[in-house]
């Protein structure tokens, strides 16, 4: 009997929280692990998905993007119901779908939208203390929307990205920032071709200086200009950031 | 020496998820129980704390209230601070200011605003899933508020309040009710100048069924006519509910 193999595309959703991240570790559970442990419980194979993007421990997702290949007979749109019976419930696949043989989500061109999220208030509020980062300080908006300007478009992110990633190249190209208030919560939203390792966080962690007034809106282009990551300001905690959209074009 | 005693009004902000309630209990940890706990140990004395709104279990809170009375020489807008370090991290105050020594929160007038919050998808969203009541039951939003809109003014509110609660009375005035979309999660606010005892999750039950095409709006006036708990939808669970406001008038 010759089995079919099919790869499947599964539209991933996660609170972070309770994770060590995205990626398969010695010692912690991740989101990874548990689909793997999850799938090949389901289908009955060994089964290994293939991440699009490795959230860091405690970073949320809405859309995150994995495959695999199964040669169950299980259609690919109903793995979603039957997966989602057992994972844990800070975990919930929102869509399968069956892809091309050679679909890889890290190899196709796509464009992520990520969510840096602040609160801000005098005493951090509870039910938003895993989904944005509390501060007591005033910000100014307006000169932080200013300073994001400055980056978007295609440039060397190098002084963006955490020291010690390895990459090909630190070229990436940001297509929007804006910098949003909703009430009491700021959002920091950032739609581009691909991220550094700490990117997103590191942009927020500078951005929040600039409207600190610790740094001027027009240091920008300078700190873009020095390729070094000293130049930027401190990496923003994780839980303040969240994965929203991933779009294959 | 003598120490003068002054009645100390707390602002309380939780994540009810951890937790038993308000009330203390025997079984199990409540915010009551932990604040006086806290405060006990701030203080130095022995403190019990008077709540305005003893929340379920599961149910949040942004703005609930509670005073007590204290001789300790602590400012009272120190004590929020203070008191802050010493609490878990999912109870905040939000505020804490001294008020007249025959002050009560539940003997005065006042204003309480509810919100219940339904997450709409056809999978559940992790990052929602202690905040909002997820259904995949498309709702009509235009008869829930067609229905929502019999509930506002003064009503014998008895076929929406739990049975077994002890009450003098079950005449209340619902002030407002909106049904609101934000995006994929639809938002029943209800302010009104007291609850009974599950009052709003029995409100949101039945304007769900209602929703769902299960009632019509214009049942809404012999459910409050039938002064009988069996009239009514069931009690939304307790996690979508949050306790938004608290106004002294």
């Amino acid at each position: 009997m010759i089995m079919e193999k099919k790869r499947v595309r599964l539209t991933v959703a996660y609170d972070g929280t309770n994770y060590h991240g995205w990626q398969i570790q010695n010692n912690g559970i991740t989101i990874e692990s548990e689909l793997n442990r999850c799938l090949s419980d389901l289908l009955g194979e060994p089964v290994e998905v293939i991440g699009a993007s490795r959230t860091d421990s405690g970073v949320h997702a809405l859309e995150n993007i994995a495959v695999f290949d199964t040669e169950s007979p299980m259609p690919a749109e109903k793995i979603s119901y039957a997966l989602n019976q057992r994972l844990p419930e800070d975990i919930r696949i929102q869509r399968s779908e069956e892809v091309a043989a050679d679909w890889h989500p890290r190899h196709c061109k796509s464009r992520k939208t990520y969510e840096y999220r602040i609160y801000r208030g005098e005493f951090p509020m509870p039910v938003r203390r895993l989904y944005a980062y509390f501060t007591y300080r005033s910000l100014c908006v307006e000169d932080m929307r200013e300073a994001a300007a400055y980056l978007v478009g295609e440039h060397d992110f190098k002084s963006f990205c955490q020291t010690g990633a390895q990459v090909e190249s630190t070229v990436r190209t940001i297509y929007l920032i804006e910098v949003e208030e909703q009430g009491v919560e700021l959002v920091i939203r950032v739609c581009g071709n691909g991220f550094l390792y700490n990117m997103v966080r590191i942009i927020a962690g500078t951005l929040m200086e600039v409207g600190q007034g610790r740094r001027a809106p027009s240091d920008m282009p300078a700190i873009l200009d020095a390729k070094d990551r000293r130049a930027a300001g401190p990496t923003a905690p994780a839980h303040g950031l969240t994965l929203m959209r991933y779009e294959f074009l």
